[in-house]
């Protein structure tokens, strides 16, 4: 079989692997590949070959007869020169995919299936179907908890970890899903501010108005390299950066790809997916913040302290020290709803402004508390009293503009959003519920968070009393059409109830 | 929102709609796109969108920022011209997701959500992670029967659906993994010799060293056009073509093209699968051959009573006439394994020749009997006698030299493989176990069903005492590689067990 020449294809096709053959190679009908064809592609080296979707093209400028075209990420994943000879094979399927056909018939899988179906997807072995096929597998009939455990240590062992060399390594996390809850913002200032290492790596909204990260980017430059990640955090105690960069749990990406279009949720895949991030990111110990309400990811308590039980088997079994606070979730946490809106309110509460929102500052002080008690020295029960006095006292937003700095202060923060509109109580009574996935989804319709000042500011909460007429909340965009998207939404779905 | 300029890419990306946006395209960060997003595409005729996954460019000799690319398929179902304008927008999951999402957590699905599930897969609205958690779902935990008609219902109202005028037109299915198995080939001229209309509709093999379609490849032209069936169903009562064409069930196409590479078996999906291609295919009465054997697809007996009620429940309640037969599996039928070789022993039992395999012969008129007792005259008990008069008379080899006149003869049939060798006893003994697997296997790695005239020729079968030396099968390919391949795969594992 005559090798073919490598190519370059300037298109990316992201996390999936895709080659490009010409219709007239010879290979293509002498060895029957076809469109879709899953492929193995090796140079002279001896290295593992690189698994692609093959896609066969009709136009010599994209790729000649003889050469073999790979886009942008797959050509960079194999690591050869334009022009270099290849030769390509059928790939077989990933021996792991035994594992993934019991999952589907219901075994229990051991240990070692979870290490092979991690490598595998890792070295990108799995193609999107197949990643779908473990997911929906582990979804249906559920993981023990013995295979969260493993999965959880096969996602952490297949990627890089972190060591930041000191025994005490904090972190928290939320399970999401309560518009506006930017407390990390407030705790990661507070507990460095005493002395803590605090090294926050997060993410970006993906369904929601505004994650941490989106919100500290209003601020500073989130964007960090592991490098300045650890002299930051030398000099500081802690950052808040975007978690993008440093191939943790690398698996953990790959399944939320395939996940996330799915709407898939399922409790072991979360289970894993936040824990093996963590471990991989070297943190030591870590707070878990359950929220419970009507309108979040958990709906009753039950149910909350089923998945604290889950967290706590997992956490001990991988040396974490965990615990987990269940908090409440029946509506947005604090005023602003979108990522110049939340991280206004942050710096409220962080200059002791007596517009701060109350219900950020409190929430802020008790996950804040729970995370200085992991310190030898500090004596249980004392840590909401030492994250007050370091909130009030200035010095954690001291603190604050210091980290800022650190990473890298933004010139000009965002200005207000041009257009705004109130949106009015159509009847007089009692605020009695808040819909956050309907706040959520006003919000994303106004801008957030790829416009940083668009969102919503919420001038009432539960049970406050209103007056018809009197503003709800208030719509904040920057272009026309969203800001219409938004008010139609609003005017569709309002998102409060009023009762008596 | 401006409008990009449509443009085909010439790109081959077989059943998965891929659009093409250049990274400078203006609507790339203002709109959030992402590659591998789901996007849908409109131009200003209110159609119904097209459906399509993003990749993004970075050549504009490829795209243009302007531009939207289209992949060849897509750009064809699109049915738009080069130029216009076309909008685009971030598409939503399709609504019958929450079915599947319900069937994943084990719910019983109604018909109505089978419906909704085979409209939006046959509109490309499904991307094939979701067509995968679709299938994993319901192969987990298995559908019940009246699912599987539901299913069935669903996926023939969603294609075309073929009606020949007359009120018995029969038809016959096997289950598959019996190499060599070429019955239909015998049935069809058998009972379109009784002047019952038998319009068969095959296929290509996709994992066997050869299907139907292949076989009668080697002797007439298979790819008929809709209204060539038709003529020749017209004069000849029958053909043997390759189904591809006819739009027939085309959700079976979409799901196969998931379901193989996950190499997912489930019993409500392959019921579906053959019962909605018969009934779009106009069949009225249906043959199924269930070959069990303990490498064959089913392995017990029990297992094909289940299968066998199974077929029954959805056949009656779709108003087929259906019966079925558990036949023998346990061992190649007939003696040549490929296209050529297969096609020669089909002809040898056709025209009475001494050297033709007398399991083929018997297992065909067996079928065809079943067959032939589906017609009214017939007497119950007489149809195996009537196939055997039509056979040992030369009344179906006349049938099917004009069937194959009528199709297209082949002008010049394969020659026989320039290369041959002879797998020898390792020992002498009586034949005990022949695996169908690997016998399929060694073929395919000859060249079957690519190169005609490749794969393998049996001497012996189950039961047959051999001598140390004396040859068990000979191996035909035309090409070295191949040779060797299938030589090599035969030294490991010869597919043959001697005993005593």
């Amino acid at each position: 079989m005559t090798p073919l020449k490598l190519r370059k294809v300037a298109i990316d096709t992201y996390r999936e692997n895709v080659a490009y053959l010409h219709r007239a190679c010879p290979l293509y009908h002498s060895e029957g590949f076809q469109a879709l064809n899953k492929i193995e592609i090796r140079d002279g080296s001896g290295e593992q070959p690189v698994i692609a979707v093959l896609n066969i093209v009709d136009d010599e400028s994209i790729v000649a007869p003889d050469e073999l075209g790979l886009s942008e990420q797959t050509f960079d994943q194999f690591g050869s020169l334009t022009g270099n000879p290849v030769r390509i094979d059928h790939a077989s399927p990933p021996l792991s995919l035994r594992a993934v056909h019991a999952k589907i018939a219901g075994d229990r899988l051991c240990r070692e299936d979870f290490r092979h179906i991690c490598e595998d997807i890792v070295n990108k072995r799995y193609s999107k179907i197949e990643i779908a096929a473990f997911l929906v597998g582990c979804a249906e009939s559920g993981m023990e908890r013995d295979e969260m455990l493993y999965l959880t240590e096969a996602m952490v062992d297949t990627g890089k970890r972190l060591d930041w060399g000191e025994s005490l390594v904090v972190d928290k996390h939320c399970i999401g899903g309560i518009p506006g809850n930017r407390t990390t913002m407030l705790i990661v200032p507070i507990v460095t501010a005493h002395g803590m290492l605090m090294p926050k790596t997060s993410s970006r909204a993906i369904t929601s108005p505004a994650g941490t990260a989106d919100t500290m980017e209003v601020l500073a430059k989130v964007d960090l390299q592991p490098e300045e990640m650890r002299a930051i955090a030398h000099r500081q105690r802690g950052f808040i950066a975007w978690g993008g960069t440093a191939d943790l749990s690398p698996v953990d990406d790959i399944l939320i790809s395939v996940e996330r279009p799915l709407a898939l949720d399922s409790k072991g895949q979360m289970i894993a997916s936040i824990l093996s991030k963590k471990i991989a990111a070297g943190s030591t110990h870590l707070l878990i913040d359950i929220p419970v309400g009507p309108s979040a990811k958990v709906r009753s308590q039950a149910d909350a302290l089923k998945l604290r039980k889950l967290f706590e088997y997992v956490g001990d079994r991988t040396g974490l020290q965990l615990e987990v606070v269940i908090t409440e979730g029946s509506q947005p946490i604090g005023n602003g709803v979108g990522p110049a809106l939340e991280a206004r309110d942050v710096l409220r509460v962080l200059q002791n402004d007596p517009r701060a929102p109350v219900d950020l500052k409190e929430k802020a002080l008790r996950l804040a508390g729970r995370i200085l008690e992991f310190d030898p020295d500090v004596r249980g029960g004392q840590g909401y009293r030492l994250a007050r006095d370091l909130l009030e006292s200035g010095r954690a937003w001291r603190k604050m503009r210091d980290i800022i700095g650190a990473q890298g202060a933004v010139a000009e923060p965002p200005a207000e959003a041009k257009l705004q509109f109130e949106v009015l109580a159509p009847a007089s009574g009692e605020i009695v519920a808040i819909d956050n996935l309907q706040i959520a989804h006003i919000a994303r319709l106004a801008g957030a968070p790829m416009d940083k000042a668009a969102g919503l500011y919420l001038c009432h909460k539960l049970h406050d009393r209103v007056e018809q007429g009197e503003p709800l909340y208030t719509i904040h965009a920057e272009f026309h059409a969203d800001f219409e998207f938004a008010k139609n939404d609003a005017a569709r779905d309002i998102g409060y109830t009023l009762g008596e």
